[in-house]
């Protein structure tokens, strides 16, 4: 996507390092930072300077490469593939990097592994933009459907699942992004996704890209639903379990049961990388990060004079839990807008476009 | 309730002025603001120095008080009374304060109203503190009953339903502090509450009176129901109609889909004056405030070095929408606690209880 009128993906190869866009320091600051060894790309996806399932899958390959060019023994192969793998638990992508990544690499000798390594992993992220691309297409049909009744079409999403969560183009974002080139007139209620406030990005990559969106606070969708003012919620996925499940960001799960209750038609994007077919029950069998209480309890703003601040919004003491995501039972999605096509939430549904997978 | 030590209420009389605590200054400061005119009054409510619909209904009434110590003349009586009753539209307790204050004090002569009108409006807060034990005492049962199972109690408030909502006692924590003071164990996730995240405020008084709490987003309360982590949730309301339909701060709608789906029992704890009788589709007919996007956009912390800022968490031109309420329909709720009894949340509930009313 473009940023200022010049394109940028989320992460890429520069040189010998990898370049990521530091998504902690937006809204406010678009900034580049460099990963120079495979530790960093670690902290990077600890961190969250780089979020969002299919973005961590990448940054994770790009950080195997790292490791491979300084030290592409076997130890050093499965010491970094286990250290990134152990970064962030919920989103599959990660392990589906890695494993992508260490089955292409275990067999060849150490010293094949550093130029194999890169260009896997450049593969990995110009195969995640080509799925996004089908993505957008398949969900495009979606929202000219709707745009043959009524404009603008108003689409709730949570999180963030535009181009800052993946290499580029976005899962959720991709139809939206189409339909408003094409044309169509898109309007994005854009959840601010406590307590990391994604929504906050979303906002961000929506403006640059020209789609009027609108943030609300997570409290409000459901209000927005009940007045008929959502016509289409679409969110991205970290993990999606067989029979078709839905782990997403907390408070995913919420929205979606205001759209059943209303009667909005609730998608989820999902690449295929994000389905983990060994998941029968996503509810006992997902691990659900949770995180520092200090994410809630702390915010970044812009002080008045200008400069950027981190404030406590709480008393000293006070406790906080802070699960980062939860589970949508597939009963509650209406589909799953795969890059292979739009399918019911259901394991017939995912079976019919994976056969092999699902096998 | 006492802080630190010191029995408070949220507003009270003070020589020909009112006392409040201004709650715009807490977690952070206990800090106490006077009103001298009925126009502090209309401010304080407007800018949420107080907030919650039985305490929105003492203001008013003290204002009303302030009105005609300075002027008790029929005009400023009519113009007070319309100016107070425009500062917020959804709470229905300051419509029901106003209309008593006016039918209190219209029909003396205006040298008697100055005197009455303390009187009535002191009269109206101390039944606001007895409608609020009453509640307790009635909710009491429902934290027993499960404390005789399981302990503790998990129970999930959304908002601030406490006694800064209220003059005293509270009323969807008036259960929660009895059964504390009783011995039962009880423990309560608090939802954040954004944008205007009341609760802090409710974090606030609950650690002041001992009773063990966890702040949580907004977004996680569905994900905690889902594992079987909340017993039960109590909300307040800011009006509630004759059948049942519960209005309230934004996203409870939410916690109330959630319970139903997850089989968590959901109470909204109702002091009589939050019903109203005139509404027959409170979806139709209450007026949902809307409120400035600074409330979203801006937030209230403490800086590292300290001192208390407020900093902006998005880009300039940021567009936000700010409803500040929803209906959660009578459908989901499991019982009104009100200060007669508990009740199902139906024409037929409310009407056993209020047969004059609902006549």
């Amino acid at each position: 996507m473009k940023v200022g009128g010049v394109p940028h993906r989320s992460v890429w190869r520069d040189g010998e390092s990898v370049a990521i866009v530091d998504q902690t320091r937006l809204p406010f600051e678009f900034a580049i930072a460099r990963l120079r060894s495979w530790e960093d790309a670690a902290v990077a996806i600890r961190t969250m300077q780089v979020r969002g399932a299919p973005l961590i899958g990448a940054t994770a390959a790009y950080g195997m490469a790292l490791a491979m060019g300084t030290d592409s023994s076997d130890g050093n192969l499965s010491s970094a593939a286990r250290e990134l793998l152990g970064t962030r638990p919920t989103a599959v992508n990660l392990r589906w990097a890695i494993d992508r990544m260490l089955s292409r690499l275990s067999p060849l000798a150490p010293s094949a592994r550093s130029m194999t390594a890169w260009s896997e992993a450049e593969a990995l992220a110009d195969e995640d933009v080509a799925l996004n691309l089908s993505i957008g297409r398949h969900g495009f049909g979606l929202l000219r459907e709707i745009a043959a009744r009524k404009k603008p079409v108003n689409v709730l999403t949570h999180c963030n699942a535009g181009w800052l969560a993946t290499v580029d183009g976005g899962t959720a974002l991709a139809p939206i992004y189409l339909a408003h080139d094409q044309g169509i007139p898109v309007h994005v209620w854009v959840d601010e996704t406590r307590p990391r406030n994604q929504g906050l990005l979303t906002a961000w990559e929506l403006t640059q890209h020209g789609v009027p969106n609108t943030l609300i606070a997570d409290n409000a969708g459901g209000h927005l639903m009940q007045r008929g003012e959502v016509d289409l919620v679409i969110v991205g996925a970290d993990r999606v379990s067989a029979n078709g499940d839905v782990c997403n960001k907390i408070g995913t799960y919420l929205k979606a049961l205001a759209a059943t209750d209303c009667g909005v038609p609730f998608y989820a994007a999902v690449p295929g990388p994000t389905i983990d077919w060994t998941i029968r029950d996503a509810m006992l069998e997902i691990p659900i990060e949770e995180r520092e209480a200090s994410e809630l309890l702390e915010i970044r703003g812009r002080l008045a004079e200008g400069p950027i601040a981190r404030v406590t919004i709480a008393n000293q003491g006070t406790k906080a839990r802070n699960p980062a995501f939860d589970v949508t039972p597939a009963r509650l999605v209406t589909g799953l807008i795969t890059d292979r096509g739009v399918v019911p939430a259901s394991a017939q549904g995912l079976a019919g476009l994976f056969r092999q997978k699902a096998a």
